[in-house]
């Protein structure tokens, strides 16, 4: 057995850092990467971020206590994005309800910002309603929450 | 061979109507579809609905004159859907730029709306940069135009 | 309310005719249907199938009787295929076992093979082990199977 | 701007080890990862294999050289994995033709084996026909290639 854990970006001060590269199955036709698979990079991105800043949504899930559905999304196209091109999605905490948080994703190319998105993401309990944060997690959305409007 | 052409959709007045049905590849974990499939759903039902309003995107991406893409997304999540549920996606243009234009879609389950998004696509030259659209293509747009806003 | 259900296909005979249109999320960077994608196209296609005949998969699931899973695939790509190009499935039973049952399923494009896999489907319990197919599924599969092997 | 270039994996003698976590994207209703989601992991892992030896196929797409693409994929299932699961796709060439190679990609959860697979890729021309891989190319994959049968 190989120990070589998964890969799951870090923290930068509030921002956190998820590097992805571009595959063949992120691109579609056009020679560039499929706009709906850039909620999929920013999807992977929250989740690692929430793990690495200790919040457990599979026991969460598992437990039956809820879990974060997307409520909300407002994306923009800046640029596009090619087969091989190493991007960083960089997420940043903006707002916290009882309920739900809302996160600010960038997808950038070095310097350049491909694309970028406001997401709300609610939480819900087992029967799809929603339902009020753990509050050791608010406590922990509270501490990574960017200065930044 | 067989002579089983694929399904378009069709349109109902200005409104273009686009069945699907779940399957296991839309749905995730949470038991529910996945987030970024809707737009996947509202791709399909756009290309759809400009195929049967006689726009031929393939050619004008064939012939080096552009193609359409995805500039903005403005998408609410309202109702989750799971296996086997049959949907509608129900498309309008509701904007026309001259070298873009502004496409709301619902997804419907009978009369519950499960999602809906405000979508912009631009049209741009295989430079990447934006390009008037053909100007039978803003002709079509402009009859296919809704009156709501 | 509109009234337009699903496309779901339809038998000629043991063979189940499903067909499906290549859009861009089904495309990558090379200009062609991406490799996994015909997996999708396939599923779609044997979830019609067993709608069409009579079974009811989101039943068995949800009453905790079991579902089908994927066991074994072996599948082979013949010949690319293009955004906007339209594709057949042409899906036959052609084993059935006590817990499982076997599909060959090719997609056609005119009467040019795109690709065939043969697909071995386990069915298995809510503790995800083999379990016994229902009496009246095992009954459809035998009126729905293919003389060919 | 922020450094964090991208996860590739790395050799551990004539295995290349590629670590991938389980999102949300990955899974389906079952609970379970999609069947057709590992052809994607194997996808990434085999990308990375290729990179990390020093085979840079984008340059060799962009120069009109040629592309590999997928043949023949023979893929058993052996376990189910779930949501969060870390997951190791352990990879090895078994086999280099003149136009092609072989590689066996097996998916891990610690010791036990998910999901196996043998690729058969092909390397093609911009005119979709087989073409003789870069010399330099077979040399490397001769330098990779397991004693395994």
């Amino acid at each position: 057995m190989h120990n070589e854990p998964p890969y799951s970006g870090r923290f930068d001060g509030t921002l956190h850092l998820f590097a992805v590269r571009v595959y063949f199955e992120d691109t579609d036709a056009g020679g560039v990467v499929y706009h709906a698979n850039y909620l999929r990079f920013m999807e992977r991105a929250r989740s690692d971020m929430l793990r690495v800043a200790g919040i457990d949504q599979r026991a969460a899930l598992d437990g039956g206590d809820g879990v974060y559905v997307v409520a909300d999304v407002a994306i923009k196209y800046h640029r596009s994005a090619k087969l091989d091109d190493e991007l960083l999605v960089v997420s940043e905490v903006r707002k916290i309800g009882a309920a739900s948080c809302v996160i600010h994703q960038r997808v950038m190319r070095g310097d350049a910002m491909v694309t970028d998105a406001m997401v709300t993401a609610a939480f819900v309990g087992p029967d799809g309603r929603p339902r009020r944060q753990p509050r050791d997690w608010t406590e922990i959305f509270e501490r990574l929450k960017g200065a930044a409007q």
